[in-house]
């Protein structure tokens, strides 16, 4: 695919996902939206490359799908309803008609799960380079109503929803470096890192209960760690609290090495939230009405700083392996791999 | 520059952006806008992309200033008041601090200058690559006012804001094709390639006047021809009433084959308009008040196509240079350099 052809291909296979009465259509370079009163405009911006977010020959859409479900976890992170979303492509012009067909189905089938539709965007082609993705999307909260990691506070709980560590792992199954947990672990491990299910629900519904609130997408640690410094609070984390699914828990007995992997590795895009002691039971009804469950694994208190703690309570090394997030907004810079 | 220290850096230079009151900081993945309530919000999103939208060696501030003012300038066309946006910076690793800080040097005079802020946005970095710039930017327009390229009208005649053809001709110069027209003329035109001016106050003051709208990114050309199809309607064009600088006036007597450069070759961003033939005095004295002129060119009739007529009124064949415009938005696919 080569020239002009190229975008009026894009257009093609796009075109059906811009049903959104403000899309205008494609053609037109902007698009309007309309905020209900009361209502405030949540808004995320996620970019992703080729090489660094996702693997060259990752299926086209599951692609697609990781990178709307990328933003979309920025917003469940506000307790925002996600709504619309723009779409950037820049091509390097290596990839045919058959991919972004296959792109295209992923949005499809999660703009359809979301309840979210392609609003605009920009296409630009050039001739070397490598693949970038850029999504910004839009939620819509109560005014008022968003949280964010700063609002954690001394006295807080912790709490996570679902299990952390599998799509890190995943990555290493993916890249052949772990093997020989059989086949069914292994693919559900794949499946974490491939389709992250960003907490839309428990987001929305958690509104009103918790504090601070983050997605984790640079691991564990890390996003603890932004939460702390941005709260101006400590975080005590007990490490054999935090929820393991079962594969990542086999694959760390086998290899306790992974288990810093597993707290630092990212691309969990589970929310990391704090809250008020006795809220907590209500939060884990809420959480677990929305289909995943929500596990308390810490407390904030003055200070600063995160710390994991062994079953006796005494500090512990966790070995960072090297995520880190960017600056402007969430996105490792790099995989370690 | 590598690893980490990159985002400390990035972060470091584009905070002091960041006044807006829905930025949170930099370091939150999210932003919350309120839009006032009677209000919709016009958006845009354009990428740019090293060799493509920008020369490697441009200028760091003017790369910015004009990733900047191509999103403007489609608010603009949609008779919408700038407020912010987000920047999406996908790094190829080889620009170093310096550069970064021009960029923000550019992107902090034309916040000054237009009145917006950064709202946030993400960084990502790849070891190869190009470098690859987005921004989606935000403007405010009252509900029911916003004017786009579907609502030209036969009857209605065309203007342009401005003159056409500059930016096109500036490439020629900056790119060593063109020469001889002096230094002075030669400077003039690179700065209307390198530092587009969108015509903001132009299109805010332009509500309620003008039926169909849109800036002119990808060529007198081409852009009329969306228009005119976007709309259902035909468009003729009077070649000699095109508005020229003195520059580009010269650059053709000494070589005609350069008229159809300058019909097609993009990066005006001057607007085309139409409206009602009994408006244009109001018009062209409202345009006048916010700095620059408006020339009526041409009227829109029943049927389809765009056809530039000469100064008898026979319709002329225009080259066109080879432009394309993105499907998803705005911004052309090749210079054709």
């Amino acid at each position: 695919m080569s020239g002009g052809d190229e975008f009026t291909v894009i257009r093609d296979v796009m075109a059906p996902l811009a049903h959104h009465p403000g899309a205008r259509d494609l053609d037109d370079d902007g698009a309007v939206l309309t905020v209900p009163s009361g209502t405030e405009l949540a808004i995320t911006k996620d970019m992703m490359v080729e090489g660094v977010h996702f693997l060259a020959d990752d299926p086209a859409d599951l692609v697609a799908r990781k990178l709307l479900r990328t933003n979309l976890s920025d917003l469940a992170a506000m307790g925002a309803q996600p709504c619309a979303y723009l779409l950037g492509l820049a091509s390097d012009r290596r990839r045919g008609r058959e991919w972004l067909e296959g792109f295209a189905r992923g949005l499809a089938r999660d703009q359809e799960e979301y309840g979210v539709s392609l609003l605009g965007g920009d296409t630009v082609a050039a001739e070397r380079g490598l693949l970038t993705l850029s999504i910004t999307a839009f939620g819509e909260i109560p005014a008022g109503m968003s949280f964010a990691r700063e609002r954690a506070r001394a006295g807080d709980v912790v709490a996570v929803t679902g299990t952390i560590g599998d799509a890190a792992l995943g990555l290493l199954v993916r890249t052949g470096v772990l093997r020989g947990l059989g086949k069914s672990l292994e693919t559900g491990l794949v499946s974490r890192y491939q389709l992250p299910e960003p907490r839309v629900s428990s987001g929305v519904a958690l509104r009103g209960v918790v504090h601070g609130a983050i997605d984790i997408s640079d691991g564990l640690l890390a996003d603890a760690s932004h939460m702390a410094a941005a709260s101006g609070i400590a975080m005590e984390l007990a490490v054999e609290a935090i929820p393991l699914s079962d594969a990542t828990s086999q694959a760390i007995h086998r290899d306790p090495a992974l288990r810093d992997r597993a707290l630092c590795g990212g691309d969990d895009y589970e929310l990391l939230v704090t809250l008020t002691p006795g809220d907590v039971a209500r939060a884990r009804n809420i959480v677990r009405r929305c289909g995943t469950s929500l596990t308390v694994i810490g407390r904030c208190q003055e200070g600063s700083g995160v710390t994991f703690l062994d079953d006796e309570g005494s500090p512990l090394d966790i070995v960072d392996t090297g995520w880190r997030h960017s600056v402007l907004a969430a996105g490792p810079l790099d995989q370690g791999h």
